[in-house]
């Protein structure tokens, strides 16, 4: 069974009601939803935790991604940092360990992190391939099937998986001369591989293996975009689209299984085409939920991705985008560090929040009314507790002692809201 | 002679030439925007600084808000924000201090930072009012316009003037029971002024005398936002509207008489509204260039207010809004740091850039280019050369010591650039 094809059938699953719970909706939404698949629930059968549903007229969620790289190999940093993801709000996890020891990252993980929990198998199986000595371009069509399948038996809800990359396309994409080439590791992976193997992509000729797998263990298949923009001049291109056009089809293939399905997206885009590129995938893939990495809609700032990912993703997320995945200062450079995945974590939320807000939801509104009146109250400790983060505008406010509550030493006695109080 | 009566009279000034030169257009463009005042040019007759075009066709300009407070007085420290900002990438520098050596502060900010400087004289008044032992609402009228005249005298560059609360106004706000009031200092100061003397705002009685000061030094006039919403639930309400059809009508008479005005707005704004307000604001005040403050698109996450402010001002700037006031993670609860104000200008020059970005500036796209281009070419000292920031990139990417200089630590021998690089 899965969550969908319960859905269809009428039937009520314990999940259902406790997304229907922490939405403040009707559990009758979240059917319609999972029925139509506009919505998902990531859960694995296997596995035991919080559950979030994902999809339209839902709040926004957040992705955190950690995980080691062939540089860096730190387990107990790693679940540090899903925990301190968690805390800060993260609605799921990716671990995107690409180091030699991948398979102990993973399973800490699943075991110590108490959200839906994503991977991306291809990742295992190109550091299998690296560890017998061979090439990625060399890698296994078993293999990566196999480690689909036992990372699905452990427990991952949600799997990022390449289909959408075909043959066809590959010689589309030498063709556009892009600027920026393949930025997706999975992608290049992939494209390497169907380029030398002179073979179609393992994950779209199997598609409907990926799918049986996928059923018998209600992994939610997060179809990745392998051929995302790098840079904005790459943006909205041809192989971006027509890879999209592909995910739509299998998208329809999934959903005709009772498969959960959702879509990633770029990228780095620029402004004025996110709303497009928000519209183009619902549309073209049956509206299934949309999960984006940013947008970036400007490069020149590396070290401060986060806040140029939170201006896209808040735009992104008003725009139909339903899942956005964080991006840390550290994006581009290195792995992030703990204050990373923090910072990353918040300025995600404030762009889901900013979103669910332009949205009309109403559980977004009542924490903005909430929090207006604990400001027209100066009420400090209320507005501390709604806040995002309760410790950073705490050792801001008390930076400067001030025996009147009712000001701060930003605009001390000539405070607006003080003097305005009782006449307007 | 003002650099709208100039133009006018199709005059090249120096200052017109700066502008071109620096926006890589045509120097009769410039001459255009200030004929028709969709272009303003802020430098006091009576000040050597560096100039900036702010309007339609150039790109967005960003003021950081410097300053003492009636709680904190240190002069050193404000000049050094002042600097610091400019030296991230400030256009203006705009003086708000409030304590009771705030002459003081003005008067170093003049000397030492080489931007165009601004100031909201209102604040000079209430200070000396209550230096006086008097209450803000005892401000004697003549003073105000001492002080602004003192201010153009010194070479203050352009000065935030609250002209559109009037006294038809003042019962409106009240019977609009906004959930936060009034939230802009200077809208207090005029509201409760006009409340309990039943006289009309000096500043808007008084405009066409304000215009002859202005007219004579050539001060850049910013028509304040004195009723901008200070929360979401009062965005976009009757009283900020009708205050903005009122600028409008100030924004006429200014150019008229051709002194250089542009317009204030909100402020706290849903995403979904920000483009509508941009609109009007530029149908309301003859397209006006406009200076916004954020918006900010959500109130939960102080601490944070940079990375919000970015979300609105991105979205801002993109539809409209020429000039960017930046808000650092210390608004709503204390002065700003040093690093606050580093933070807060990079933060506001990332919107500025997405937004050039989407209007196609041709600036904007040559430095996306160029990185996009050090990216390919893992040239990373021309990355970081390119980035607002250039230092904090470079301490992420030196963390971990990689002898092979075409990955980074983030993905490693994964690196998908590296991979594709050949094929793709």
């Amino acid at each position: 069974m899965t969550q969908m094809s319960e859905a269809l059938k009428g039937n009520v699953t314990p999940e259902m009601e406790l997304v229907a719970k922490y939405e403040g909706v009707n559990v009758n939404k979240i059917i319609r939803g999972l029925s139509k698949g506009t919505i998902v629930i990531p859960k694995n059968i296997n596995r035991k935790t919080k559950v979030y549903g994902i999809g339209e007229g839902l709040t926004t969620k957040v992705n955190a991604n950690i995980g080691s790289s062939s540089k860096i190999e730190d387990l107990d940093l790693e679940v540090k940092k899903a925990k301190l993801a968690v805390e800060y709000g993260a609605n799921a996890v990716m671990d995107l360990s690409t180091g030699p020891e991948l398979n102990k990252f993973r399973k800490a993980i699943l075991k110590e992190v108490d959200v839906p929990i994503g991977t991306v198998p291809i990742y295992e199986a190109g550091v299998q391939t690296l560890n017998a000595n061979k090439e990625i371009i060399d890698m296994d069509e078993d293999l990566i099937f196999k480690v689909i399948e036992s990372q699905a038996k452990e427990g991952v809800d949600f799997m990022t998986l390449h289909c959408g990359i075909t043959k066809e396309l590959v010689p589309k994409i030498q063709k556009q001369n892009r600027k920026m080439g393949i930025v997706s590791r999975g992608g290049t992976f992939l494209a390497s591989w169907i380029l030398h193997n002179d073979s179609e992509n393992p994950l779209y000729e199997n598609y409907d293996y990926l799918l049986e797998i996928a059923k018998e263990y209600d992994i939610t298949l997060s179809l990745g975009d392998g051929l995302r923009p790098g840079c904005l001049l790459d943006a909205s291109d041809i192989p971006q689209i027509q890879e999209l056009v592909n995910l739509g089809g299998l998208v329809k293939r999934a959903q005709q299984e009772k498969v959960q399905v959702m879509v990633e997206g770029p990228g780095h885009i620029p402004l004025n085409q996110i709303k497009a590129n928000m519209e183009l995938q619902k549309s073209l893939c049956h509206n299934a939920p949309f999960y984006v990495l940013g947008p970036i809609p400007t490069d020149i700032a590396p070290g401060y991705d986060h806040i140029t990912a939170a201006i896209g993703g808040a735009i992104a997320a008003s725009n139909g985008a339903d899942f956005l995945c964080y991006v840390t200062p550290a994006e581009h450079l290195s792995l992030p560090s703990l204050e990373d995945v923090k910072e990353g974590v918040i300025g995600t939320k404030i762009a889901a929040e900013a979103a669910d807000v332009s949205l009309g939801l109403e559980k977004a509104w009542k924490k903005e009314n909430d929090m207006a009146e604990a400001r027209r109250n100066f009420d400090w400790d209320k507005q501390f507790e709604i806040a995002i983060d309760s410790s950073k505008p705490r050792v801001y406010k008390n930076k400067c002692k001030i025996d009147d509550d009712e000001m701060c030493a930003m605009c001390g006695e000539y405070c607006a809201v003080k003097i305005a109080k009782d006449d307007f």
